[in-house]
């Protein structure tokens, strides 16, 4: 595909920039104190499809600006939850209804580059869960006060977290948090196994991602990197699947060039150069898994 | 339904006590150390039962007296494990035989209000199974010995220890802890994130649950909290179903009464008041998932 | 079975030592950095083989000399990936490749003895994977440089590392690991949970473990113990199926010698005695699931 310029694609609530092979979202909606909307959703789910799809891309990081009032305060619930809903789903009943933080997490849990959240402000509800969950790592200022607020406004925990997680942290911390909705800080026992590093001030936040994903993108494979989330993601439920799907991976990125380089540089001593693109490189094999469609189909007349 | 009154209910090994939306449950079997049989079993069943289906109760929470001498010290084995089964089981062959600590793991697992451990005691066997695991919050006692024993007796992890430890801390701790059988104290690294809280003393650790319980049963919804509680329980397999889930729920939670005040309060900067039931306002979709039928059935002739 | 003489089995790269219920298995190929390749796989493969049927063994440790230059060093790549393969592999295709890593870890994975690794060195790659994570108990030198190095070569997680690693120590962990590909300590956050213990010398590890080893071998059942690893391993989808199956284990354990040798012992104040065996004593119904058969079989004309 032809690589798109991010500073053209007219965001509303989003600043995009590409560094090398790093693509940093910074959300920009600090007036409403970065809670989110179907305007941020739309130009979030462009932006993770394109990085998905754009081979220059490496690493993703989100995050938002140092000095906003948060991360991400939840959904804009100025209208009451009704307005998350559009008409359509209002008419056609709550079977036809699709949850907005659940469509971000999927785009973001799908994504075959790596992803970073960088959580340098406060976060609650969606915030915590669409805007955090569905990344590969998260980074964190050890100031943030997290809440999983869900129960404490009588609805329930959504975009994908109930299925995320438990998987993330266990199933012992993740009901504490789903089920209390109290607020905890990112160093306590509670919630501390979701963050890969935390950092005393919010300024430090972003460095540091941006540092791990520059030393990433620099030193790990496009290929492989992709293979590596689609077999922890898609894991059987046997070893015995398991096994094959890892073999087959294995022998096909080992076959490669960029194997073959990765193999080279670690017999030679030095930093490796992998140019394998998801583009031009990838296997017919991959994905082995089939993605099942969610949207809501009309009944015809 | 009517509402019971608990103090008229005939118990034998329990006493229990409703006080405004919190029910507690208090082990009253300290002349046999708190060990656990078909007469505690009998009990335990009819309470979570009674309380599942009593739309006053919205929190529940199991101790025992602090001076008691366990708070559950495992099965009564002064039979063997033969006084564990029925005449009936044990005519009919191990196919028939169901474990007793399975049988209230799963009441309580199933009950849709919000339940607590508050262990206040030691706990070996099935006081560390049945007596701990099924529940959505544990509180400890920081002085309490802990220990799955079963493999010390010969014997294999019951009362869906093997399905829920490895979910609620992790396989490696799940493992060595089940195998290895030893005892452990709760602030252990080996089991700490078992325990949302522990307590430095007995005594502090059923008014630290009783407070926790109050407040969540002022502040979430019994309708939110059990949704969530199935969503949690219940997700599924694939992000995609999770998703249709997750999004069915949120959607009928925010069109409801509760839903509607937890918006307003949360706009308005109060605590909110939410009176939707389970009897009255649960949805039909509620519960989507079904309860598989384990008794066992004779052979017909 | 014949007891087998395991000093005249012709290892070439480990030395394996029967010390009563115990048995362990010494990695003896520090010239190559104790690098993985078929000749060591094909070893590992016939001892775990060898003392899964074998009745005198209780507990196997894996280790290796703490002068060596590492655990494991990762596979033997002097010759690049394609030297992982068989010539066979390499004419039929991706499809018919088997990964050696994984080959080991089902081997271990599957044996019904308690299987520990004393990791006492460094560990990268296949040496984090395979000759870890199958396990049931870890014991590792806080010392030892530890790295999932799969990304940083381009290729992708092998050996089952991509089912187990997240189900050990939870998701966030994992994912940090396998896509991260950075070097940790065994107290580090990111990876403490995977240990049972840690020693501050590379020269306590195996005694840690033996003595750990036979202390569990001297109070748990070899009977008890392939049960509990069956039903931790083989645990449902639902509770309802996981409390058929562990209540058939308790009822079939309870009523055998070793179950009433573990409850009168229990009543006694006493240790107890357990002479039950694999071969003699498992009931017809273990092992209660079904292996599957992952060996590729070429396509007859």
């Amino acid at each position: 595909m032809s690589a798109p310029d991010y500073s053209k694609q007219g965001y509303k609530d989003i600043i995009v920039t590409l560094d090398g092979p790093v693509l940093t979202i910074l959300i920009n909606r600090a007036k409403k104190r970065n809670t989110f909307d179907r305007t941020l959703l739309n130009d979030l789910l462009r932006i993770f499809d394109l990085s998905d799809k754009d081979d220059r891309v490496r690493v993703v990081i989100m995050t938002a600006e140092p000095t906003a009032p948060a991360f991400c305060s939840g959904a804009d619930i100025s209208g009451g939850w009704d307005g998350l809903w559009t008409p359509e789903e209002e008419k056609e009943g709550e079977h036809a209804a699709r949850d907005i933080g659940g469509q971000l997490s999927m785009v973001i849990y799908n994504s075959r580059k790596i992803t970073i959240a960088a959580v340098n402000g406060h976060a609650a509800g969606v915030g915590m869960t669409a805007m955090q969950l569905p990344f590969d790592i998260r980074f964190a200022w050890e100031g943030a006060k997290l809440s999983f607020s869900f129960v404490r406004r009588a609805i329930s925990p959504e975009a994908l977290s109930t299925y995320l997680l438990p998987r993330l942290i266990g199933l012992s911390r993740a009901n504490s948090l789903l089920l209390g909705g109290m607020t905890v800080f990112p160093t306590s026992p509670m919630i501390r196994d979701l963050y890969h590093a935390t950092f005393p001030t919010r300024e430090a936040v972003y460095p540091a991602a941006k540092a791990f994903a520059e030393e990433l993108a620099s030193n790990t494979s496009q290929l492989g990197n992709a293979y590596t989330k689609g077999l922890i993601q898609h894991a059987s439920d046997t070893i015995e699947e398991t096994h094959l799907h890892e073999s087959r991976s294995m022998k096909l990125l080992g076959s490669s060039p960029d194997g073959a380089e990765g193999a080279a540089a670690f017999r030679e001593r030095r930093l490796p150069k992998f140019n394998a693109t998801l583009s031009k490189d990838s296997s017919p094999w991959y994905p082995w898994w089939r993605r099942i469609d969610v949207r809501h189909h009309r009944a015809k007349l």
